[in-house]
């Protein structure tokens, strides 16, 4: 059983937690790649996705792993949605908690949204993201990818490349992949990575070429040139130039190196295709994983519910 | 069994009708508060819900009871349908219905809807609001509600406050209330009160603090300055004053009132959060009571067709 | 079992295809009008709903048609997805199909958008529409709309009636109609019929009182506003005065005809109502018909998957 109520941060679990899950994921992989691929694990669960951002991937990841859980599931998005009339969020997830939905998968632009109503609802809170803080099953779904290549994270070497400042994956692998043992350098020019990260006991590198000589794991992060007010460097091109890893960056690094990223990618920037697609990317297995591993993160909180 | 084929209105049910309905949503209400919420009662149904307003928790609502039901649920928003490509409100439904759909629950802004539907399409109507005209389901789980607290709605003395004008909430209250033996004051700035509403065989009041020191129950309205086109009184401050109720004026009163609300809440414009949130607050109690009564209106609904 | 393994275009496919097709959805048709709706069939397939472009029957026939299989579903539309966010197509459905989704089902406004997804990812395809190319289940479940109606395709002469250069829907149902033995000839006015059209084998007419006197069934098509950039002819009114159908045009041509529409209908241009609504119309059959055909050719499309 895991030692928290809910699925919020990384920060709050422990090791024991994260390898729970990685073993209850392991089973529901096997089930999601036979041809039947549903178990009635939470046939008696009522589940709420309350995405209050746009969302392909990890909407759909926690939707599928929710139906392949048997759980009865409700959809909820702000573009159809009282929030429109200014309700409140606390009034918005209440009202959806009295119709007695047993746990809450959120999604929200505000940095403790998923704290703030695990503290306020009567419901098992998994956060699908909280604006700039924290996303922790894109961390899990991560570091089992990596377990599932390596057999274990203890002493990988992981570079984090890209924009660190803005980025909730960032903060959630960075404490996910200390806590399971990896090693961590964060790379990216000097304004996309924040002042303080160094205390949380990563290395910076602001020179990618020896990220990648250092590292086993390249896990590449989107610009999320959405949430850039002001601009942090100044071409995208210049950003390709200094940090765009293809295939001749690659090549001279002459070493076999894994290659991930969460998605969506921008190809041409941060990624060129024919590494996105080549045969050290792990892309789509993270994806793959992202189902079984949301399966498990699913199952063991509504374990507590089911006592 | 209803004797009627549809819920449309309360205008057009009988005082037995509603008895049915609240007797049945007291066994699906025992459904819902435990551990397995499925019944298979409407295994064999389909449902469409066509929503063309927005709605969060009336959407939800009825999800929920149909899953809850064991329908097989289609669900239909305006925004993204050939609505924007100008095909009639018959043709959509019509459409829907070829596809062999037993029961739709129909939302929109055009008072009268749901009864021309019924006119012109083979299936059973639910009317989840029309316009400013009725808005039935909600009248029924709030007359449950005050039910649940009383034992009885004969002889309870409610309170219905705020914006009478734009409500269909109000009118298909005061239709239910009335048939169930309650009696109603409606209470609010003149310019919120339609002129002709003395006919219907309630009373009017333009002071609050009467109407609370009078009524049992306070049903509190949302200011719905969305359906507003011209200013009916002259600032939220103002209204607040006058008719928002605080914890203050209640204290004043000096007795204890049940509040309620149908939701989205203005918190501190016509409710404040400390009586929202309080110990005569049932307002999360009509949200649960509204699953368990929409499933008993759409099991008596679909009746009929099973036969 | 299918000669092809995707369901894209009329063009692929074979008349033995078509004809199992028709066959199987007698069966389901069977099955749609039980009062219990559903076949485990597909128990054990999961289906993505991928929607780039508006759809309400296309959309709700596929999703019932799926339900009604017992299928798994998920939907997915380009307004709440990182589609928004620039991720290319293949991306986006590279990331569904590593969640392990067996079909897809996909609208696009891109011609040849299927053809593309089906060399590229690992699924079987179901073309729902792309752009002005195919619309090859809309075609299937007009071809057996009219075989209901007459028995046979052969010999059945059909006349094609309006935008013939912007519908996906023309192009299918010639391919369909000719490969099952009808006769066709396409009417409109000249900028609505392309110039080449001949070389499919049918006949072209610019006068609908001719085309009428000849026909046994009328497909009268949308006037695709929305797809026009320019303007092709002086008005709708000039348009419904040379090749609106309504009532009188039928009664001049003093002969039974049966008529038919894909919908959205534009009434009072391309159809008058007491036409589209009246005793000779099939129009509502055919979107019955969608839901049978469609279940038959998602069940012969996932039978490869199921060996």
């Amino acid at each position: 059983m895991l030692s928290t109520d809910h699925l919020i941060s990384i920060k709050e679990l422990q090791r024991s937690d994260l390898e729970l899950i990685f073993h209850t994921a392991d089973e529901f992989k096997a089930v999601i790649n036979r041809p039947i691929k549903k178990v009635p694990s939470l046939r008696d669960i009522t589940i709420a996705n309350l995405f209050f951002e746009n969302s392909t991937r990890t909407k759909l990841s926690f939707e599928l792993a929710e139906k392949r859980l048997s759980a009865d599931v409700i959809n909820f998005s702000s573009s159809s949605s009282s929030v429109k009339k200014g309700e409140s969020l606390v009034d918005t997830v209440n009202n959806i908690l009295a119709m007695k939905v047993d746990v809450v998968v959120i999604r929200h632009s505000y940095p403790g949204a998923a704290h703030f109503l695990a503290k306020e609802v009567q419901a098992r809170i998994i956060n699908a993201g909280d604006g700039a803080h924290e996303h922790p099953t894109q961390a899990i779904l991560d570091a089992y990818s990596i377990r599932e290549k390596f057999g274990t994270l203890e002493g990988v070497k992981v570079g984090i490349i890209g924009d660190i400042i803005h980025s909730r994956v960032a903060l959630s692998n960075i404490f996910c992949l200390q806590k399971l043992g990896a090693n961590v350098v964060v790379c990216g020019p000097k304004t996309l990575i924040p002042k303080h990260i160094r205390s949380l006991g990563v290395e910076v590198s602001h020179n990618v070429d020896e990220t990648l000589a250092w590292c086993d794991v390249a896990m590449v992060l989107r610009i999320q040139l959405e949430r850039q007010e002001v601009s942090y460097f100044p071409s995208l091109r210049e950003y390709r130039t200094y940090f765009g890893i293809d295939r001749q960056r690659l090549e001279k690094v002459g070493k076999d190196l894994v290659i991930m990223h969460p998605g969506p990618i921008n190809r041409g920037v941060e990624l060129s295709s024919d590494v996105a697609d080549g045969p050290f990317s792990i892309i789509l297995d993270q994806v793959e994983n992202g189902v079984a591993t949301r399966m498990a993160g699913l199952f063991h909180v509504s374990e507590k519910i089911r006592k």
